[in-house]
């Protein structure tokens, strides 16, 4: 694994961490398009599956491994032999594999999930660690809700699982409870106290239950992590995932930080798209850079602002993610700036006393009819 | 106003920020109906609209003033005189009033909208709220793309403007740019070099175009800000606001940060849903807290762990927020413990043995059908 100091490795689970999510589950075959799309995208490491899982989840691992060349296929496991023996299998036929094992570390998961004891975890996961190691290229260790593991305790885990071979280490925030600069002193503390920690990539993958895994997971890069676990939409487990889009954006947008990932940002919206459709999981238009409002300006302030200088409410050119303009919407808050731009555009130039009239019309239609559409305006002039 | 070192005050926006998005806007009786379910809510300050914009509004803030008593009620208008007379005469029957003007502070803003210059922003500003002051009980003032401004100039125009009279200073993310610790460090700043920052609390109002606008409230909530501004379900221009439901569990679940807001949590998965099909804004299943997958379980090794103990995977009590219970979901993902616990609340209790050839037809039923249901499972007893 050659080390980039400057380079974010995106690893997508919409593929596992997504495709659990009720309604969401794909065929074969409908796997293989999201996984192809994903190669296209930019992604670094496709999380094609949990092998073990099912029949049908090993069949589409496998088809995945035979589609795609560029990304590096990862398959799921517990920290069991079985587990891992069923995904080194699956991964067969991939370039470049890589087994993702591990275990709960949190008190919660030690006592009321395995009944077991720190030292017994440990030992489990070096041998899980050694175990795939022999397997596959490439060993990703999981130490699983890390997000409420005591730091001393994790920067353990880590260290043995390092020297056990795991290439990259994954610091879950499996129940989505941490605040991003908790998170980023953790990741800051692994740097600092795990003394083999330069030998592997360190991971975030951070859930959204509180509305913090984008904020978490940058939270994590700037304190020295070197991968970002996340879905499409967002979408996963209860609240989902980091979703792939903010990330990638935000290290886009913000040079400063001297981050880049691979991700070809024009293809966002039409990923976001087909991923919400095959997977049946509507994007609400709100959602950050790929729901339908993302770039639309409805009030008269904002659209006012935008005609004068697009900059002076956009921070993010909509092409930049396949989307074709800003929208401006013509609404009851909507001002005179908007109502005369969007007139000029259907060709008509009105005076200053005519578009004072025509405003207080347009108001009127607006209060009654919500978004007022062209074939309207035409209506009002003519009127 | 008397201060409450850790009461933080929620300043929804639903009924203005909110209202302005394409396809959102209310009627005056609809809005009502929004501002009691607000104040039932217990929100601190219910911004009820732009009056100037239209005579919609005007009338709507109106029949807000009168419908509720407990919070108090809010307009906007910008730095001009005429807004300012009309936001106030809106507000002629609140029992609690407040104006909210402003002009914007950032050098993109000075140059490209007002192409004015850093000191005529600071005098239009004073003049603005000592005109305010004169009209209503409090005024809040915002500096707009505070976000982007630069932090000695920001703290000139806050200091300025608590000298003229403003009791709240708003500090927008106004483009969603800032991340966490630089919006952190803003609120930081300005209470180390406002000299008169104590006589003002420090609002926050964070836009979500990068998915950060609730970390970044919270972020300056622990650097001293005590007002958050809020939409229901994160709706608002563009990719949205802060998350009204998202910070009020953030706060809540967080004991150790020591502040606390009067929201009643138990309202939100009811508000969230009025807030949606009122506004015909439909919240996606993964949203944080009010999603409808925010609660649902679906892999098996969550199930498993859910099963053994609640907390190992949840860190609110779906309870908390109004939703009966966490859902366990069956696909081809769930393990033999979910398989197990479903089929023994349909009163089947099965021998290990018997449970292994269950989950293996099971498993080819889910890998066909997805999402498996009782009747599927009770086909599969009898068979």
């Amino acid at each position: 694994m050659i080390m980039d100091a400057a380079k974010v490795h995106i690893f997508d689970t919409t593929l596992r961490d997504g495709e659990q999510v009720p309604g969401c589950q794909l065929n074969t075959e409908e796997k293989v398009i999201v996984a192809q799309a994903l190669e296209n995208l930019g992604v670094d490491i496709i999380e094609a599956g949990f092998p073990i899982s099912s029949p049908g989840d090993f069949e589409a691992v496998e088809a995945v491994c035979r589609a795609v060349s560029e990304p590096t296929i990862c398959a799921l496991s517990r920290a069991v032999k079985k587990d891992i023996d069923v995904a080194a299998k699956a991964l067969r036929y991939a370039k470049h594999g890589r087994i993702h094992t591990g275990i709960g570390t949190s008190a919660y998961h030690i006592q009321h999930k395995f009944n077991s004891n720190p030292e017994e975890i440990i030992r489990r996961g070096v041998e899980a660690v050694k175990y795939a190691k022999g397997l596959t290229d490439e060993v990703e260790f999981y130490a699983e809700d890390a997000g409420r593991t005591d730091n001393a305790f994790l920067a353990q885990v880590v260290e043995a699982m390092i020297d056990a071979g795991a290439d990259v280490v994954n610091i879950p925030d499996t129940t989505g409870y941490c605040l991003p600069n908790e998170y980023g002193e953790k990741i800051a503390y692994l740097k600092q106290h795990v003394s083999n920690i330069d030998r592997a990539i360190i991971s975030t993958h951070c859930h959204n239950d509180l509305g913090m895994a984008t904020a978490n997971s940058i939270a994590g890069v700037m304190n020295g992590a070197r991968q970002i676990e996340v879905t499409m939409n967002g979408i996963g487990e209860r609240a989902g995932n980091t979703s792939l889009e903010e990330v990638a954006m935000i290290l886009k947008s913000h040079q400063h930080l001297n981050l880049y990932t691979k991700i070809q940002s024009i293809q966002l919206a039409k990923m976001s798209k087909l991923i919400s459709s095959m997977m049946r999981m509507p994007v609400q238009p709100n959602k950050a850079i790929v729901g339908r409002n993302a770039f639309a300006h409805s009030s008269g302030i904002h659209q006012d602002g935008m005609l004068k200088h697009r900059e002076n409410y956009e921070i993010i050119d909509p092409k930049e993610v396949g989307v074709e303009s800003s929208e401006i919407i013509l609404t009851a808050r909507s001002g005179r700036a908007a109502l005369r731009h969007r007139l000029e555009c259907l060709g008509h130039t009105v005076e200053p006393q005519r578009l004072d009239n025509l405003y207080e019309k347009f108001l009127e239609m607006a209060d009654e009819k919500k978004v007022i559409e062209d074939g309207d305006l035409c209506h009002l002039v003519a009127s």
